[in-house]
């Protein structure tokens, strides 16, 4: 019988932006997120007898291009946990691109806890976490709900997430925006890249992320919304700082990101509770409680090309 | 009979962004400018037998409340040269606020000059700066044509403008994308003021600005206008950096701001010599040469809500 492994995606609130080591995905700074309700992952993992891995996305095979990431992935899991076998995979996306998230930590993170079910290799969540990390930084994240800390480490074994709380009972919820219109796209693992390596801000964002790190820790265990939604909002312009100040110069603004973040300013004056985030791409993720989410949402469908989506706090990695 | 001074607007390459007295306008950093042909001040004083000044912007007679700056700006000049007249001065802004361009570099260039015309104070160039520089940081560098450099220094005798290249033979234009939107306004002044404050990346701020200073210099002194676009956009972007990393966040943007920018970073992979600049404000200032000017000017004017101005090298203080 196929066990599937379902994770949630998540949204960092002190972002995790430039790698020390590519190869083994170790961060230069701890980040922390939030996992989300909504939007998920589900995989599961089944071995075949063969010398080949078989991958399904949404149900469709894969072509050899298409599943290279993953069939490499697998190869690293296999030599790490010396085992030979080879899977069929099938994972099911839940995180529409509609919605403005990232699948690769939702997909990773469930990826490697369908693969540690299906070979009963028995991690704990700190081996899940790392594993799953190999697959793609944020995804480490995904293994726990809630408010979760990624720390950074130095080498491949002392770099996992940590829960910091898991059902926080907090009225948070985040609005993402998400702006209809393609954009010219950077990945995230070039435009960390280029920050670290041409940005001369760079070394004081390493200082930044470390001291909001601990003052957003302090302000989740107050329950102090306000506060974690200006320390996140300022180490997420922080983040985009890095990219306007590297060269050349480049932005994952477009047009109506910079609209929505005037207008969530305003509506912050008017004293609608209101942070936002931004992550390697032009959509807003707006921060806020169940009423003044609701509030904002009526501002931002006035938008033409925007489409908002609402999701509350999620839970950690779950088999079915 | 009345003499006027006539001052030039100039357009910061390396950016003034910071005083460290503000009192004296001493900034932080030496800064370096382009003086530019198109956009100007008139401005000419008389003595008059009065204990009060009487001052005519654009031939409107000013009230107490609108000349207050002026005023306060030429009792520090009496005081400092020890001379108790009292002037009618009228200032003519060739500077429209449709050009994007702020006049108050080229009025208190033009006014410092007037007064030290009318009262015979015969000061030298170094000396005219450092009292331009008094009325508005900038100002102090519309003292002259061409390139100029606003050494920093560190009291008020030693914080003015130096020629680089007053007649730089070079096919350098500059086009000012001007951006017909009523913008939320945050004075430079106050701008500057939260990026010193509050921006972890002030202090990086300053080591940048001291080494594209010495960069740009040398790209001038080759005529070589790719480098001096490349420096002078890096340096803009940069100092957007620090407001976007201020706490709290702001951004001088709009939406149009970031369409431009983006134009410009395909025009330039189309082979377009462009590069982009901009102050505290939306509009945007583009350096190319004047026939990517040409093509760049075409591209603009398909955008609705943008207004293109063209401006060449221009002179320093003249006399009529």
């Amino acid at each position: 019988m196929t066990k599937t492994a379902r994770a949630f995606t998540n949204i960092a609130l002190i972002k995790y932006w430039g790698k020390k080591d590519q190869k083994l995905k170790l961060p230069y700074t701890n980040s922390l997120s939030l996992t989300l309700d909504r939007f998920y992952t589900d995989t599961s993992s089944e071995i075949i007898d063969s010398s080949k891995d078989i991958i399904y996305l949404n149900d469709m095979l894969l072509n050899e291009e298409q599943s290279k990431r993953i069939i490499k992935y697998l190869d690293s899991t296999r030599k790490k946990y010396n085992f030979s076998e080879h899977f069929k995979i099938n994972s099911v996306n839940h995180v529409p691109t509609s919605a403005g998230f990232a699948s690769s930590a939702s997909g990773f993170a469930a990826l490697a806890a369908s693969i540690d079910q299906t070979m009963a290799l028995n991690l704990d969540k700190s081996q899940l976490s790392i594993l799953a990390r190999r697959g793609s930084g944020s995804a480490s994240r995904s293994i726990y709900g809630g408010f979760v800390e990624w720390i950074a480490g130095d080498n491949n074994n002392n770099s996992f997430a940590v829960p910091i709380d898991e059902n926080p009972d907090i009225d948070l919820e985040i609005l993402s925006a998400v702006i209809n219109k393609k954009a010219k796209k950077i990945s995230s693992t070039s435009g960390m890249e280029k920050s670290v390596e041409t940005s001369p801000f760079y070394p004081n964002w390493v200082k930044l992320v470390s001291s909001e790190t601990n003052e957003i820790k302090q302000a989740i265990k107050q329950k102090d919304i306000q506060k974690i939604g200006e320390i996140a909002e300022h180490n997420a312009m922080s983040m985009h700082a890095l990219t306007l100040s590297a060269k050349p110069s480049f932005t994952y603004f477009e047009p109506e990101t910079v609209e929505i973040i005037h207008l969530i300013q305003e509506l912050r004056q008017k004293g609608i509770l209101a942070y936002v985030t931004i992550d390697a791409g032009p959509n807003v993720k707006i921060l806020g409680t169940h009423k003044s989410i609701e509030q904002i949402k009526s501002y931002l469908n006035n938008l033409s090309d925007v489409t908002t989506v609402v999701a509350n706090i999620g839970h950690g990695i779950q088999y079915f």
